[in-house]
């Protein structure tokens, strides 16, 4: 048997003994592209398991990540990381051989994948970000691969068309794709709901497309050389493969999808591999020995790197690339007091302060990028045959262009930011959720934030949207009150640099507040903080983004009518929370009442304003009219505010 | 000039003028649509102005629902609905013209578009009922086409991508699709983001389609007739088209997309076309005389049908279709006091008497049907060549699966379900805020609910989900407890007729709560209702779903204790609010402090704690593990809820 078939079978009885043992687990996947794997491990993947975060690695990505133990099994084999143990481990409480895989809980995981088609997205892009540094560096320091193995799965839903179509346009060639085309869903044959023909389609979005028998190495072999030789297009290679090959009655059946192949069929598997049935988790010299044996080389190839990195005229912009922003250069834009601005034109200033002082902030629009006030002046767009812009046209594909923003971030080197109206986060939700998870600094830019935007009417305004986003673990949401704001809203952002962050943003103008007699906007720093306070406050006005003016306004309506209150603006909630409790008791004091003012859904406000709280929002869809009289009709004006504060102390 | 073009001229210039007066609006696809639009409505349509809500009539969707306009001075000028005062007040407080077109406020207008992709989506989920309608009335009773209008952006989104593949892959061939080609978005040309090959991409689909000049009235008109003719496929027509059309500086450029012309340029596009340039919402009599002509003969064709339905064997089952479900006959299910189940399970049984009382209950899941316990059992599978069943393979594709389920509702007649896992409501959410704010009964079927789903990890246990979904207006989200929770919130969910349900279940098994000394499970129908109450409660604890049992467990154990407790089952929030206060007081009485446990975040809980409230939960992404190892690790036991309960006391 070829040391090349012994490394196939290793990997094979690895996957179906680890997700025996965990009784859970997809080993359909990971037979059916053993073959597959082993030829672009051992043929082509440039790598050095030796320092396996080394920039300029080729990036696998796994996005049908349920086949997670292919996965494993490739890491520990060619000993990237992971053990023996890790795998015996498979999907155990604290073991880095989670479910699907985890990026973070090893080197060589690239992405968290799992919901479907995310993976391929993020491998678009990784695969901008390389060509973009590539561009900018040149080849000696980034001239790298990305490679995205997929299933039926990925390529149904939406997400992949979109970045797929965004990689046909922008000539991604050094993205390959290998697509374990089994014809076996979860639910059965894929020809249950799923007869278009792939190829077919990519090629219409300008991918060089091969079809290969998924099982003859040397298929592979020939097709990843030309997807190498093609540098102009991404290239998809159709891999018609038979799902748990090998398994002598569950191959090319669903029932070897989703659930461990059982005892039996293992023993009849490894019989007919040829290995012994009676051993678990048998890694036979030869496999190790086959996936290491250029080891040497591929350590040479990253001292090259290095040494080319040492003796390049850009190396400290390089590496500065991949640490943290370093805000200590911007020069800040001054917003003038009394002109009023909307927080995404004050946005728009700060995004071109930024990128003057941190050349490695690039980001688009979902072709909002007028509305968004996302361009950065004076770069170019880039295009299939021009990199060098910092300006991404993501075409109408906010899912897509969210999922590419975390590839961009996983791959390092790049700030990526992305902007729509903030009814879309909906469609980007399963992005945003994988960055919050994934820890990644990605900025997303929201605006048109609230019913204020007007005319365009309820399937645009945002009402459930900004409390939704809240309840996402790890994701900053932040909604600045004026231009002041705004700028500690982008310096709150840039400086979570273990998570994402939201900035909500309005259309309509506001007031760039006369901070004379307010507290100064840094107090966004702190999530939350007191704008204006009198003596003998008796009730506390809470208010974030456009309502804040809307807060002063009836507060010093109350003055006049002899009532003291303070005005909060809270535009960061996880900040604010994250602050001591004598802080927080001192902005919120305890013992007063709180009125709640947010152009959005009032559930949620009563983790600040108690059970019996008083909240002016949004609690219905909204409606089509210009903003200001929308506002009006639902009370969103300085009378009723003050009504509602004179209830609350009754 | 001919009849044909002053209708156009007058489609034009109704659309110039109310979007110049609203000051705001998208006239470009206005100007480049109108002579498709003309000659649909005009040559091709069947609907009747007298009867504009007649079963079998033609459905249009304006998927690109920023040219409303369009279809506004289309239902005006074939006198289906709205007048010209409507017109007038385009985009205002109160007026049917809103600034996308929104479902329920005028006939004609067949759904709720703007955001971008949906509506190509309802059509295809219109044409899926409309063909399963067919089967099984015979086309006497049920045989129209679907036209979807859609320009680029419809199709950069995903979720056309999804729905197309299953448009094509189910054969629909009354679907009809007009792409708006101007190669012109927001940002500029579409060249910028958008360089694939519609026509291909469609063609892979398994489509027909076509390319014409979309301003050449005659090929539109044979492009459509081809369209009518081929009955195993939908078509594609891709039409070439000028932006703003006719207006002489801004034809062909993107600052006509979402900007009104400017009265110069209005002038002198009218004078271009012939018009008065003086005059504003001028309606010549030919324009109205053109677009009545056949109204004599579109109600005799609508009479036949109703002759037709007046003889048909089939008339009151047939009608009974179209009004609100009867639940009178259903046999429901009874679960064993004891066993246990999984409410997906429990669900599965509910849904096998609910298919035998409700004959155009069909649904399906996205490639989960297994697992989500979705099938109607001794139901076919639904295909191109055999649409008698009552199951849907959606393949992996939820959004286009929610978005299609939409349109399947609008069309009516059926009553359309989805399921998926609960996670993955976040790639449906735009598509289920819709069937919220259009009022669509759809139930949406969401299991494995928590981190209790175990192994498969972070990426698959919801945790923000059940919050999220609670804040969208007019979805009721229902959580049963067990078995028989499960078959209440089923009815719950058939009784919400004017708006969606999202049904949350469990993956893992739940004890068959005994109800001897407990409420009966129908307290479910209340939103929330006292489970079991022992004397002298110093402490109520809440919970939702798979949490319930371990309350339970939680107040025996304070009771050896002596501590005195309730148990408060709140499977429905928004049904909960909606009962009286002396019923919620009842529940929760407003003097004793709340514990809440719910396998999800706690943000959110405080509506119902207060400010100093007591909330287990998880405020963290999940963990890959037996689901039972994780829900100990994160405190889901009952010593961890006893102690709670008894700091809060302290």
């Amino acid at each position: 048997m070829s040391s090349e078939q012994i490394a196939v079978n290793t990997i094979k009885s690895l996957g179906m003994d680890a997700i025996q043992k965990a009784n859970s687990g997809h080993p359909g996947m990971v037979l059916g592209m053993a073959d597959i794997a082993t030829v672009l491990w051992h043929d082509f993947l440039v790598y050095d398991p030796r320092d396996p975060t080394w920039k300029d690695r080729d990036r696998v990505v796994l996005s049908n990540g349920h086949g997670s133990m292919l996965l494993y099994a490739m890491l520990y084999l060619t000993g990237t990381s992971l053990t023996l143990d890790d795998i015996k481990n498979f999907r155990q409480w604290g073991a880095p051989t989670a479910g699907h895989p985890e990026y973070g809980f090893a080197p060589g995981i690239e992405t968290t994948t799992g919901p479907l088609g995310q993976g391929f997205a993020n491998g678009v892009g990784m695969a901008l970000a390389e060509k973009w540094l590539s561009e900018k560096f040149g080849t000696d320091l980034l001239n790298h691969r990305t490679y995205v193995l997929c299933g039926d799965g990925c390529l149904m839903e939406g997400v992949s068309a979109e970045a797929a179509s965004l990689a046909g346009h922008l000539g991604l060639g050094k993205l390959i794709v290998l697509y374990d085309d089994n014809r076996i869903t979860i639910d059965g044959a894929t020809d249950l709901s799923f007869s278009e023909d792939v190829a077919g389609r990519f090629s219409a979005y300008g991918w060089h497309v091969l079809k290969i028998d998924g099982h003859d190495r040397q298929a592979i072999r020939e097709a990843i050389q030309q997807g190498i030789a093609t540098t102009d297009k991404p290239t998809m290679i159709c891999c018609r493969t038979i799902i748990a090959h090998g398994a002598p009655t569950k191959a090319g059946s669903n029932k070897s999808h989703g659930s461990p192949l059982g005892e039996e069929e293992i023993r009849n598997t490894k019989i007919g591999m040829g290995m012994d049935p009676d051993q678990h988790f048998a890694v036979p010299e030869e496999a190790l020995a086959y996936f290491t044996e250029k080891d040497d080389s591929r350590a040479e190839k990253r001292k090259q790197w290095n040494r080319n990195l040492a003796s390049h005229p850009q190396k400290d912009e390089f590496l500065s690339f991949f640490e943290r922003p370093d805000l200590t250069g911007v020069e800040w834009p001054n917003f003038t007091t009394g002109s009023k601005e909307a927080t995404r034109s004050s946005s728009g200033k700060v995004i071109q302060s930024l990128a003057k002082a941190l050349p490695n902030l690039l980001g688009g629009s979902a072709d909002l990028a007028g509305s968004n006030k996302s361009l950065i002046n004076g770069s170019d767009d880039i295009s299939a045959n021009h990199f060098s812009g910092r300006n991404i046209h993501f075409g109408v594909r906010e899912h897509g262009m969210a999922a590419i923003c975390n590839g961009m971030s996983l791959h390092g080197g790049v700030l990526p930011y992305c902007a729509t109206f903030l009814v879309f986060h909906d469609y980007m939700k399963p992005s945003v959720r994988l960055a919050s998870i994934m820890h990644q600094p990605v900025v997303f830019i929201y605006t048109h934030d609230s019913i204020y935007l007007g005319e365009d009417g309820p399937t645009h305004q945002p009402v459930e949207q900004l409390m939704s986003m809240r309840g996402i673990p790890n994701l900053w949401v932040v909604r600045p009150a004026d231009a002041n704001e705004t700028r500690y809203a982008w310096e709150l952002a840039l400086s979570h640099t273990d998570g994402p962050t939201a900035l909500c943003l309005t259309r309509q103008k506001l007031p760039v507040l006369d901070r004379t007699d307010l507290e100064s906007a840094s107090g966004v720093l702190k999530g939350g903080y007191v704008l204006s306070e009198t003596a003998n406050s008796q009730v506390i006005l809470v208010a974030t983004g456009s309502e804040v003016s809307l807060a002063l306004s009836a507060h010093q309506q109350l003055q006049q009518q002899g009532i003291g209150s303070k005005v909060v603006s809270l535009p960061c909630w996880k900040v604010f929370d994250m602050q001591d409790s004598a802080y927080k008791n001192a902005v919120l004091n305890p013992d007063l009442p709180v009125l709640t003012i947010e152009a959005g859904i009032t559930f949620g406000w009563e983790r600040y304003t108690g059970r019996n709280g008083s909240s002016i929002g949004v609690d219905r869809f909204g409606a089509s009219a210009p903003g200001d009289i929308i506002g009006q009709k639902l009370g969103f004006h300085t009378d009723n505010i003050v009504a509602r504060a004179k209830e609350l102390l009754r």
